[in-house]
């Protein structure tokens, strides 16, 4: 049944790559995904699955019963895209000014609806039931996948599986982890109230730019001084605007971050130190500033069983020298949300370009290659869990 | 004819005030001011005064001879906008989003309009010329000022004079000063082209937003450390652009900022030192630094004769108690480039509101009363020249 | 005979501390503990064991036969102080201005020394060979270990163990760990060469602390931002020396730092990001900095299966749940030199005081009735390991 | 008599060479300078010249009464010297390590003491009484000037004059200045109470030296930022103490630093702006920052009356091509307190050596043939005065 369902997927190789190069140049933001929902859910429906939108938000979830019972496996694949301007040169380049898939959710999409029509094709053989989670907005806390949950997308669910292709790991290979593999991911969102004024003038103001500037060197302690140097712990200010005429002194300044952490302590101890730095920073320049810690996702914590399960099907899909022990990524992914729920496990899939820049980069891509990869061992393990 | 010319302006403070509120309400930035150029060629035009628009740019310049033969005095008054966001709460609030008149530019025009009036409506009994100058683009280098030289605003003029409302100085007095009275005023260009990527993975990124925020708080030593004391600089960075998603790490952040000095030795340091704090900086972080200095308008240097008659003019008509010997301001000012041409003075009137806020803060204000005072003295000014 | 052992080491526990509170009111600097070994080589020599002094400089190393043939067995405890002045206040406080026993290894020596005894006096009914090394300077690079190895401290030997007391840990408890425990330790030296000058004349010098405040403040990026944040570094500079007149600005200022790292690339990069830094620093300060980066121990590598060997004992002496697998300290040690040459573990030993203060804290102090665990452990294992 | 007066110090010239040299030989630092207070009064004491010793400390003053009556005229010369290592290479190099003539006091001292000894040659040809005060400590507040006047030092005395020898003007002028010509100079010790331990674990201990580094940057903002570029300001920190073994994390960390002002308001905006940057750092740091703020000398004022003549003696003597208005300096100088008391003027003398270095530079020297000419000045200055 396996190597029927692989000669399914490699048949289906170049469909995969048509899908996934039209997502890619027609991305679209967190919880406005509506036009990729359409085309996901129209691409079941031109199948005759049984699909079921709006799941959550704009979540998508089809499920395509076996010949005979079995249990319920769950494959989760994410769609929204970032809001990064495409600085690839490639045929296939966003077509959406501001937004691009930066973090391969186009292929994680593609290489599910190629799994979920090849299970379609072979389900009067199969056991049990197969769930296609097509889930909206992981890039965007609070994320899509709680809504999902709640509004019954694992209902009756055995396990879950989810994968991420990888554009810094070599395509052929997976890897795998027990234990926590991504990390908790807060935002932070701080505004400085200064005091603005002429650019000539600076006794007369409270200059909310050098203050935010001093903030943000200061804040780098916190990484360096304040944590456990045992203890993995990330501080990032991604955005910084203070949007003048180049003559004014700034009013005020706006600033957006995030903050990853593995340990629950550790998670407090940024958030407390932090607070701490910025009051100190507004007692320091007399002005006011607003800081607000957002919990995001929690950690994605791997279940032991069904992460050895994975790596065995893995060892026969691809041979165990490609299959190799991860190290936590400190990205964050609210795929967590669902092994609180039922076991599962998720796992990365090598997709080394030729010329590889990291996830989120403005000219990021991915082996396209890889999608076949993620799609054998996905089914695989659906097909395979039903011994289990 | 002083009482005459008086009485005029007097009976015009009402309609003066008419004028710059609505010119408050729809402000125009540098370069773009085309309808406040049409409303005051028009102004000149329903009076039946000779007037030349499109002068160097959007400047409009305006001529009254008097009955008998004298000396060509020149006004000048400026009328562009800045891009702020108005935030007074008050009926002639800027009506543009984004746009302020936040510096009096509204009000220097209102005054210099009734004055023109008053002199043309007086013109029989005065000796000489008068030449009205309407100034576009003050408040952005390379300014108006110098094109409308260029196309021959000063022809034939003998003296230039000009003033500033001033909202931190009290309504009632007005400052004057020989030597230099603002500072040069050059522009700084800098983007930090770092590399950008996941907000989760900082080892794979050089960090424009740390490295800039580095970059500012260095350069802070700039005037701490390695100016001498005794001069004066400033340097503001007035502008800070990383405009990301919270959880990416920036590829590269843009800043605006500008220099003030009066002297040229210190001009020079403050470029050549800022050049080698970019540079380390660059190094440092294994970055690239585009670093543009852009020299701007020059200082504004009052001629001495010029300045000792506007102060004596001014004693006869505030009594010698308002009229107060100022300090050098650090802003820049585009009336430098007249002065170079002709012998003038460049003062100051005291126009503090009930609560004053500095020059360019998105709630400037200023007292209207401060527009006769500054009306009667530009007037007395340009009579009184003709007995020089 | 382990009994007889742990009876001999319970009565000896008096002494123990008698031995550790001598030490710790007579501290040595390292490579200057002259006065420590003689008085560990007068131990040896009162009970009539074989000694040798002056072993690669201060070491001294005793040696006891067993009654019949086996394996040979090292123990291994340092004996040096650190520059620190004690403040603490009890009867055995420092006698010695700015030195003190601040790392517990006067504890460590005061073990070793009645471990070596009982052993001394049980040997008719041992098989093997037992070898004491009493290690001098363990706190300063290039460390006693090395040489004493060079001097043939470890010749003949089989296996080597050693422990640390461990101020922060629950005394009753000790930690194991296969792999790396302790980090590569290195040392960096910085002198900041800048242009000394009056105080009130910045413009006319290059101010050392400024330019090193910055330095320092900079380098915090290296493991907030450089370091991949699932491993581990830290950059401490311990020291920062620019001693004049307060109205002077400084010519000069020197700092001494250290780096910790598990992994030679990490190892790596932080030598090259630091060297980067401040060279950018030079140049945005148009000044000399000399930097100097040593590489000290490399990190303390534990033997897997003495690891579990020793852990088996641990069980046996204090029951497992007392004996807790730990996590890779930050600190160095050059312990791992023997470990380079012959298989053995490194463990930690719970000595938490009612009032605990980090290691090297001018507060410092341990729970004395760990020594009495330490040596209970080390002895069992040497006996048992007669039995591998 | 001037001639007589020029005639005797030329040919003295030589002896203030020796005396100079061995002065410089011999430093003693503020406060005690016994050796140096005796050497001067044992020349007085040689001459036959009235002289007190002890005066306010180990301040001396001699007295000269001219053959009729007249003016009460005082000079003042300081004698101290720093803490500072000379690095010169000359023969006449300081014999006393870390103490050095780094100002020139010792060429004050040397020139007072002959125009004293042609004085007193010449004392039946003048007019009045001549007042040599020979003051100690003048680097080190709160200084020798206050309890030297307090002593009696003025007592009678109608005017005061004294002079700084300056190794950055060319010999050959000197400089006078009406109103402020030296700053308000005040002292800032700081010292940091963090938290120590060990280098390897940053995040127990509340790492001094960085703290003490982000204050140090933090603090640069005073000058950039917070006073009106218009207005002068200087805050230097000198000094900065943590003196540790380089792997341990500083629980402590002290500075010394200098404040330089003209204006009183400017004066306490620094106190409060560097207290609140001080209060914020603790804040953001959980850690304890004493602050102490002194004031020192007060700015030193010059007379009009007293500065025009001093001007116009000194035309007559070099020219008055070579007689320069100077501009305000930072530095401070207790000569404040006498001008308090009594009218004068305090100048300097251009010694500008081959090789020159800022004052308190480890390799400071001057052009002695600086001392003939502020001789001269000083001399004609006290003869002319009974004139006026």
């Amino acid at each position: 049944m396996r190597n029927l369902l692989f000669e399914k997927l490699t048949n289906a190789y170049e469909e995969m790559v048509i899908t996934r190069r039209y997502l890619h140049m027609n991305p679209e933001l967190s919880f406005q995904e509506e036009k990729t929902a359409k085309y996901i859910a129209d691409f079941y429906g031109d199948l005759g699955v049984e699909v079921r939108t709006g799941v959550g938000g704009n979540g998508v979830v089809a499920r395509v019963k076996g010949g005979r019972p079995g249990k319920t496996v769950a494959l989760r694949a994410d769609f929204d895209a970032l809001p990064i301007q495409d600085q690839k040169d490639v045929p296939y380049k966003s077509t959406v000014p501001g937004v691009m898939h930066a973090c391969g959710h186009d292929g994680h999409t593609a290489t599910l609806l190629q799994v979920a029509k090849a299970i379609f094709e072979l389900r009067e053989g199969l056991a049990g039931e197969y769930v296609f989670i097509h889930q909206h907005a992981e890039e965007f806390a609070p994320g899509g996948a709680k809504p999902m949950i709640e509004d019954g997308c694992l209902d009756g669910v055995d396990v879950v599986f989810g994968t991420h292709l990888w554009s810094l790991t070599n395509a052929g290979t997976i890897e795998y982890l027990t234990g926590p593999v991504m990390a908790a991911a807060d935002r932070i969102d701080i505004t400085i109230h200064g005091s603005g004024g002429h650019g000539a003038a600076p006794h007369q103001t409270k200059d909310a730019i050098v203050i935010g500037a001093g903030l943000i060197v200061n804040l780098q302690q916190l990484v360096s001084r304040r944590v456990n140097p045992i203890d993995s712990a990330v501080l990032s200010i991604g955005s910084f605007i203070a949007d003048n005429a180049f003559n004014v002194i700034a009013d005020s300044a706006k600033m957006g971050g995030t903050v990853r952490t593995f340990n629950p302590k550790v998670r407090d101890l940024m958030e407390k130190e932090m607070k701490r730095i910025v009051e100190g920073t507004a007692i320091a320049n007399d002005c006011t500033i607003d800081f607000k810690y957002t919990r995001g996702y929690p950690p994605v914590v791997n279940h032991k069983t069904e992460t050895e399960f994975l790596k065995s099907v893995a060892d026969t899909v691809l041979g165990s020298e490609n299959v190799v022990e991860s190290t936590p990524q400190m990205g964050g992914e609210d795929f967590g949300y669902y092994m609180e729920k039922v076991p599962g496990t998720f796992f990365f899939t090598g997709a080394k370009p030729a010329d590889p820049y990291p996830h989120h980069h403005p000219k990021f891509d991915f082996d396209e290659s890889a999608m076949l990869i993620a799609a054998k061992v996905l089914g695989a393990a659906a097909l395979d869990y039903q011994e289990q």
